[in-house]
């Protein structure tokens, strides 16, 4: 379950506070440049130096354990690897009887039973996403030369971001944001009608990050107050460009070479320092629960990269998918 | 690509004006009583009788030609055929080389090359869901007693669905809607955190579904605009009940047992009775394009058997992946 | 778990005595030329009209239902289609409390419960190779012009097949033989290490052909009597023509250019008409059992057919993998 | 490709001389009793003490990095690692333009260019067993009662094995030889008609572990001599007991109740202290090859913990697709 994609296959490990987390990136072709500092920069992209992510230190630092010979890669899977060095075990072993509102203490508790590790949200934790980010910097490295970008646009419901947050601050609650995914230079032809669409799999892939409740692609929920006419992107030239694009690039489930297009919906941040009602499992009152330490006002902000990393395994994968059809040219 | 499913796996075939088209589900427990009329009652609700919806006759009588013995499932697969009577090739095959706008006519062309069947939009047929209602029926049976329902809330912008459909049809246009989806019933602890959280697997089938663009969980989109204080679903019993669904039933990317909530943005009928511009692939030049034929108004009128089939499909699946885990809880 | 393959994907279904059966396959390229007499040939040489398979008529006609548009294929999944229309139920219901010694009735009672359709073996029935040999005829034209071919060597011991086969009818016994295969113009670099070796992935198919208990590639079981300097094969060119070909043309999990070399035994026919001692699951009392109709006295004369598509399907999957990799050569 | 398994998932990774070699375990359900020092018996046993596998020192300890808290499995993803101290890159890069025979240099060379990592056979080495060997021990836990014992029955053609071994090194040549498996205790109903057959997994695997080349199961090759009389195993049980085990504890692919018998060929070890005759694919004249440094005589000393753990994890993946089958029985 770990595992996503089928030729460019990531598996995800680890916990937040446990010895170490990681990924494992499967079927990436040989001889494509990558050394550790080739990580660092989407690393950091991921701790934007801005109000609203924690100032808790993190050692991001990746170590590249397996898969590259000579600063190459070599065929076989890369491991890429984070210790985990700041280890705080105290606080959270209490979330397990107390779930905290918002969270999967519950859930987790329910599926794993008494044996999860709570322990900064354990394997559910965000931190995980640092495996993404560094996969993704393989898979950009693999679909060059598409160009993916992703940014905020907006959080708290307001394009004001910096304010909409120090006001959220003030106010000792959190805000969620909006992320829009743009991939430039997508070849057509990528993705598949059943069951295999672009969508469903970009989908599948963004839905995993914690925090992410809802994607559309083009004009997504827009398109229900358009008519076929407006909705409809016109063909205007014979390389498949389009007028409009309320399609996001997608036709019948596959690229059509105009520029991918989607939205990411970001919750607010579950973890906010106000007290707050929940219950204790175990003896079945209603109590309150100050969750402690410092946590993302706007767990949106550091969105974009991994978004853009989902974005380039998916591409990944589909590109390999797709290089393998030998189509057979009628001789006529 | 066809596939879906880990252990209830469904596999699709057909093209819409092909000799048949179908599927075959993989992974169903023996002993669930089933027989051909019992398809019949969800077949029918994909072709509602109300205006919005093409009147073409189609013949969707399904044969249950394996995976059954004595009115039973035998615990092989299951395969489920239609035939189609109505074939028409004539109007199709000018579409690869002068592509229907917000069609897959370009891309198929593309990814196929000259070798796609474009008969009624072939394998990308809307016509292919039949397969996927008639799986739902078997996978809704399996999953009993979860209760799945989906209804069309809205339709062009408007929530008076027939006359906004009426004036579609005046305008000789086409209009999108909105299909809420609700499941109740579901026992906590389905799904995983990374990568197949609930979100993610239903988001995969949902985005195949030809002319869904966008798919939210709970408040999804509308979440950006509330505070952590207010998104936090607060538990008050210890059957992990919540005040309010925010969350749309899933924390971490595994079901808490509150009613799974989301909803799908289906965009506007790309086929409408206008002339349309479009590009000749051959010559280069701009032409003219009118699509003959009846076509739906609104497709969106269709999607609430298809959406509550796909939903069914992906329980059913995760139901048999979690009953698998024997957690062995602690003597003391 | 009907299904195998990761591009190039079968999916069967079906059972003996029911309605249909039939295999779907998934990944096939666009453009290949293919119409339901292509399948003859083929579906013939598993019906092989020697002695020691049984006379009883099947009716083998194959019908081509999606996937191929104008005589060619379009790249999406091609249905291929058997009707049962010799079907028999009486005799098959008794096998459920009386298991026949050497066949599934025991283990498909246990696994599947009374539900089970026993008649002919159902699922488990060896009718459903001609699914096998139909994607068989798919994959060699896709691989085409790699060749294959196998052939029966030996049965009840002896290279005199023939005679061998008579003898065990008049003893009214049955007997099993060794199928060699072999594959000519297979392409350096198929395959994968872990854990997709060119044998993992061939074997994988060849054990779920009913009554093949043993696989061997190369010198495979005799190599154990050889010592390193006797096995390992001398390159000889260039090209990676080998002296010997002792490792089966497979070195590491990975297909090295000289022909693909490999054994299967075949176990003797459980059905025999004797009198056989078994038990009754209901009674617990030992009983004497007796098998009536005609079955093959050596299944193993029809395995030659079912064999080499087995292998085309395994390569035809492999080769779509490997075409993906798009290797950097170094620029110097 | 480096994954094995459907619910009990192994992912595989790591180089003989680069930084580390490990295992991810993904689908462990939570609760299960997990050290470092559970691992360290059968790692032992994969370094026998015995004439024939070679003195030089490998660094086998392992490290559990995720998945384990308290001593427990959590359900998320284990990690196992091995760090490699003893790197030695000298060797091996010569390998590249001069293969050594019976090794995966050329299919290496040919498959990821210029970009495999030679060293003591990168990805490709037997080193990478280790981690086989280590997810074997927490499948082990999973599936008891369940035991398998696998043992080396001859070497070399003999079956007084060290003195075989001894008369091998004397000769400065290597030999193979014959690892007998049995699980007993294996519940009835594991495996699949098609394409999952307990055989097809068992070998897939089996077949994926460096110089492995044939697999046979019960009587396998010896079957083809037997007649179908004295083959079949007669039930003389209830509980599914046969009278002889011919069919190795498999009917129709599923696992009968009886032992699971088979036996696996282990080539001759292809490096021997010898000058061979090889290639030079850059000159194309021939040339002689002598490889340094101490290597196994007989490999086959290793394998008995090996085919253990494999059996182990085919096993437990069984029985966790097996658990999912809710089986409905009538109520008459």
């Amino acid at each position: 379950m770990n595992s996503f994609g089928r030729i460019f296959r990531v598996s995800i490990y680890g916990e937040s506070h446990g010895p170490s987390l990681g990924i494992i990136v499967d079927g990436c072709p040989s001889g494509i440049l990558l050394e550790e500092k080739d990580l660092e920069p989407d690393i950091q992209r991921r701790n934007p130096p801005l109000e609203g992510t924690t100032p808790r230190k993190e050692d991001d630092r990746p170590q590249l354990l397996s898969g590259v010979y000579g600063g190459k890669t070599t065929g076989s899977p890369i491991h890429m690897m984070f210790a985990n060095t700041n280890i705080d075990s105290g606080v959270y072993e209490a979330f397990k009887d107390v779930p905290r509102p918002g969270h999967a203490d519950y859930t987790a508790r329910k599926k794993f039973g008494d044996f999860h590790d709570t322990r900064g949200g354990g394997h559910f934790s965000g931190r995980l996403t640092l495996g993404i980010v560094a996969a993704g910097v393989v898979a950009k490295k693999m679909i060059a030369p598409i160009s993916i970008q992703a940014r905020l646009t907006e959080a708290g419901g307001s394009t004001h971001i910096q304010e909409a947050i120090k006001r959220a601050q003030k106010a000792k609650n959190s805000i969620g944001g909006i992320v829009e995914g743009k991939a430039v230079g997508v070849p057509v032809g990528l993705g598949e009608p059943f069951f295999d669409s672009v969508e469903s799999v970009l989908s599948h892939i963004l839905f995993s990050i914690p925090a992410i409740k809802g994607v559309e692609f083009g004009s997504g929920f827009r398109s229900v107050q358009m008519t076929g006419e407006e909705h409809n992107d016109r063909i205007i030239d014979k390389d498949g460009t389009t007028e409009s694009n309320h399609s996001g690039g997608i036709n019948g489930g596959i690229t059509n070479g105009n520029p991918l297009l989607f939205r990411v919906a970001v919750k607010p941040t579950a973890s906010i320092p106000q007290m707050q009602r929940t219950i204790n499992l175990k003896t079945g009152q209603l109590t309150d629960l100050e969750i402690q330490g410092r946590h993302d006002t706007c767990i949106a902000l550091r969105m974009p990269v991994i978004v853009e990393a989902a974005t380039a395994i998916v591409l990944a994968d589909l590109m390999l998918l797709e290089q393998r059809t030998p189509r057979i040219e009628p001789s006529s």
